[in-house]
């Protein structure tokens, strides 16, 4: 096996071990003589992973009993209709304009009423978490982006948003650290960071805001259909969340959540350490605001970032490409990434910095 | 292992050879170093792997040039409701009502504009295909399911709609029969019966349809941002897709859709041979609308039922319950279901009956 380093922003690497534990179990589940690919969803056994994965989420992420736990599909994106379809039909909404993601939320959310950018960041190419907030006190939501996967930075302090919702994207960075969910009034993530594979979406819902779904939406659109259900209104993606499960159980033996907080902080610690120290890479984002998640930086050409990536790849480092909108490069170093490929990568980074100076 | 005959209506079985080769790659896809459920949507190796499944669809299933295939979530329910708000926006459509599945579709399509019901088999229960149908001429499509896994019944010849485009629900029967795609304006499937796991849903969607997304509706509801983008407008479900990938080729090296075809008449005829001969087992469909798919049979007592449901799944036989809305028992034999298996079912029927004469 020709061995790679997985710095992919997403779709992106998964635990070795839960990846082994689905080939091995891959024919068969559990003994039960049938694949996790071709079991019925109404069946106890699947039952029992759905309900495990569940358990294990609202366990490690403390999520209190008010809040329902959906896994729907669409990914992100099907969120930024879906949040504004159920929640601000025709009203307003704050939203935090901080990148890519931000906005495609933000387009999303003016099909449904009126949108008001409560703070931005574009003017500094996003490099940075806007602080001063023009909250309107009669929005049916607040709506951020946890941490931007393109320009690499990521909220410390979520803003208080009083008695209006506060609703976060968390899809870069969910269950990489400690969150006080009872603060937030709904919180989504695409699966293919940091729990799973791509095809599953996570929702923690708070249920005064599941009934706020209208009837006059079409039933697989209504947050409240998919919570009554418990997410089996129709067939899951069933092989997504059973990673999900894996990855849960995972984490749980890693020492939860509060343990692998305290990686990812080391894992950016050795990067950004590695870019200030350093003449030939600069760091992108404000440091305040630096993604723990995603770790963003720029060579002092272009012609020496081609060099660059080019000799990563032939080291097995894949994925160290910057988004294509804003060039560059980034090491994605999301929960499943070991420190060994990261202190791996500075000392590539640091060799690469030694040979061009 | 614990041998198991997979009967069950969805998701259902998969050809063994396809969880195999997924097993066997999933640390590893072709060499690269990499799972395929941790590469970007963006790679080249996944754009390999989308781009085969697009084209073994349309030569297999002949699909002409003029339609776009697309990969979506949500499954069919789903679809029920994003067909009217892409084609019906207030207008007026035609379904056929043929039983559970075509309801759902119903009571969607009704959130977006009128309804007709062209046609319907409920005052039996669903239990036959409706002949004699009162189509409107200014319709914006006729709607149909072309399998009904409840009733157990299936479309033989579809109605000729003229202009008016014509759209089917294929979800429990894709990729099991020859079928003329020009003769329709969309195709719709969820993959977890006949060609994938659950997770994915394939749309084959004439260009001039894709056309006609109405400019107001948010971009993830819209068949023409799914068309543009070929799948990829956000990360799709990519280990979906890959099964997908592996299941089309194994239909391929079988002899493609008119072999398998051929083995699914066969398949049928030895469990409705059995029902007609047999003085214990009665089908319930009427005898010319005969899904091949799924065959629906109950026993001369609802006590002897449970007595059948029960040794069957000690034999190993599962899923062979009927659908908990009308009772009875159901062998669902797709495409994956080996003949073997449909003999071995066949040979504990007689000999149940046999016993309990």
């Amino acid at each position: 096996m020709n061995k790679k380093y997985n710095f992919y922003a997403g779709p992106a690497i998964l635990p070795l071990e839960v990846i082994k534990k689905a080939q091995e179990e891959l024919l068969d589940l559990n003994g039960i003589g049938l694949s996790i690919l071709e079991i019925s969803h109404r069946s106890k056994d699947f039952d029992n992973i759905i309900n495990t994965a569940k358990e294990k989420i609202r366990y490690l992420l403390n999520i209190p009993d008010n809040y329902s736990i959906l896994f729907l599909q669409g990914g992100a994106s099907f969120q930024f209709a879906m949040i504004p379809m159920n929640l601000l039909k025709g009203g307003k909404a704050d939203y935090i304009n901080t990148g890519a993601w931000a906005k495609k939320a933000i387009k999303e959310a003016k099909f449904f009423g009126d949108v008001n950018i409560a703070g931005s960041s574009e003017d500094k190419n996003f490099n940075y978490i806007p602080e001063n907030l023009t909250l309107t006190s009669d929005a049916s939501y607040v709506h951020l982006t946890s941490n931007e996967t393109i320009g690499g930075i990521q909220w410390s302090e979520f803003p208080d948003t009083g008695d209006v919702p506060l609703i976060a994207d968390m899809s870069s960075e969910i269950c990489s650290r400690r969150i006080d969910v009872s603060k937030f009034g709904l919180i989504y993530a695409g699966a293919q960071k940091n729990i799973g594979p791509a095809g599953v979406t996570l929702v923690i819902i708070k249920d005064d805001l599941v009934e706020k779904s209208p009837d006059n939406l079409t039933t697989m659109l209504k947050y409240k259909t998919h919570a009554e259900k418990k997410s089996m209104f129709n067939t899951p993606p069933c092989f997504a969340i059973y990673i999900i499960k894996l990855v849960m159980e995972w984490i749980e033996k890693r020492g939860g959540i509060k343990a692998l907080e305290a990686i990812n902080e080391e894992k950016a610690k050795i990067l950004y350490d590695l870019i200030d120290e350093s003449n030939l890479y600069t760091g992108t984002a404000e440091v305040k605001d630096r993604s723990r998640m995603n770790v963003t930086f720029r060579l002092s050409s272009e012609e020496l970032e081609n060099k660059f990536l080019e000799e990563a790849g032939r080291e097995g480092f894949v994925g160290l490409k910057g988004h294509r909108s804003v060039g560059g490069c980034r090491a994605s170093i999301y929960n499943a990434m070991p420190i060994e490929y990261v202190r791996k990568l500075a000392d590539f980074m640091r060799k690469f910095e030694k040979d061009n100076r």
